[in-house]
């Protein structure tokens, strides 16, 4: 097999059945699998004898550049991304770089995300209209972030969080609640799921007051309510405020 | 088997592979598949011999109740949603009337929802924080919306809109994109994902100027960018603007 294929592909949120059959498809076809440690981690037993390649704690863009260059040498590579890889993930990195391989055929196969992975164990918080915001001010300025989280609150969209704290960010997922207590009651719903799809998972429903209490970290992903969501036995239901026109 | 079990299962968008194997085990699972007939027919030949029900033309609230009521009869029934089961799906109206059927237990299955099934044939639109609208206004008031529309452009979010026109509401599209307009230049950067993972799957990329002259119906996806996309080679790029801190 010489192909100079190189696949971006969403594993989803961590267990091995929250891959899609095409992911599976593209990791079954691939000489090499690319990614961060923990991500590789995840793929389980039936990929243990496959060649893989990983970068550590660096950027990356290093892997992406890797990952194309390993293709373009005649292999079929498979660069993996937590969740969907079109959503703070590998998509974006790799076509911006792919300029340098022109003879690097891309498919980029989608995952479940963090949000709807998330959603699913809550209820159904995302049933209406939502924004997806990062709390990660390392590339966008925080007051961007502000404007974004208060529009969005102003608008009634469900907001999701992703990366709401880590170790070199703490307290942010307090000033995000912070911000959008200025505009919203203390009693608007509020959860998070954490782990989803790993060793550990777990949500919490409650207010945005009490979520601006609770602790966060990278595999956190927060939900707060628009103004018809509620908690009901502990789970997280916007209403739908939508009818599809099935036609 | 006599269980009580209600599966709300996201068939992904649309072709078999798009499911998880998560999702191929709860069909596997279950005794009867509802759901709308288009995508019952979606499921592939390997499911020609499962029971069927499905609602036809008629609201989902019928067919939720219909699919609680035969779990709570004792077998186990997977609910099925195009894309996610969460995001403008089943699984909020299967909760809140579950209240009548205590015994059910329900379990959700998230799926790759259309937003990131388009994105993928797009290149990568989703890049930084984003909104997913409707433009179904059954149940929602048009200003609601508008409001939505403004609030997320002027937060410079990029912006999914799902259900853009129907037979009953067309001219939605271009009424969007006018409102777009008086925030937005027009060059900014658009594009559409259709029937994506069916027959006839197609991507469009364009200005927001050129998205308002365009047709689209409710197996169309679009995308309008936020201040840092672009269209190179037909692709749909959106700025990182985040690096996550890996730690």
């Amino acid at each position: 097999m010489n192909r100079k294929l190189l696949y971006v592909v969403g594993i989803g949120p961590g267990k091995p059945e929250g891959m899609t059959k095409e992911a599976k498809a593209a990791l079954d076809d691939s000489e090499l699998l690319v990614g961060y440690p923990l991500y590789l981690s995840l793929l389980g037993p039936e990929y243990d004898k496959k060649e893989k390649k990983s970068t550590g704690m660096t950027a990356e863009m290093e892997r992406c550049r890797m990952a194309l260059s390993e293709a373009d040498s005649g292999r079929t590579v498979a660069l993996i991304c937590s969740g969907d890889p079109g959503i703070y993930g590998m998509a974006g990195p790799v076509l911006s770089l792919s300029g340098a391989y022109p003879e690097v055929k891309i498919r980029i196969i989608p995952g479940v995300t963090a949000a709807t992975g998330g959603a699913a164990l809550l209820g159904a918080p995302l049933m209406h209209d939502f924004a997806v915001i990062s709390l990660s001010d390392r590339l966008t300025p925080w007051d961007k972030i502000e404007k974004r989280l208060r529009a969005a609150a102003e608008a009634d969209l469900v907001i999701v969080l992703y990366n709401p704290e880590s170790k070199g960010r703490s307290g942010y997922l307090k000033k995000a609640c912070g911000i959008l207590l200025d505009i919203l009651p203390p009693e608007r719903a509020a959860g998070t799921a954490e782990r989803v799809g790993r060793e550990g998972e777990t949500c919490w429903t409650g207010t945005l007051a009490g979520l601006s209490e609770r602790q966060a970290d990278m595999f956190t992903t927060v939900y707060i309510g628009n103004s018809t969501t509620e908690i009901k036995e502990g789970r997280m239901i916007t209403d739908r405020g939508y009818r599809p026109d099935e036609e």
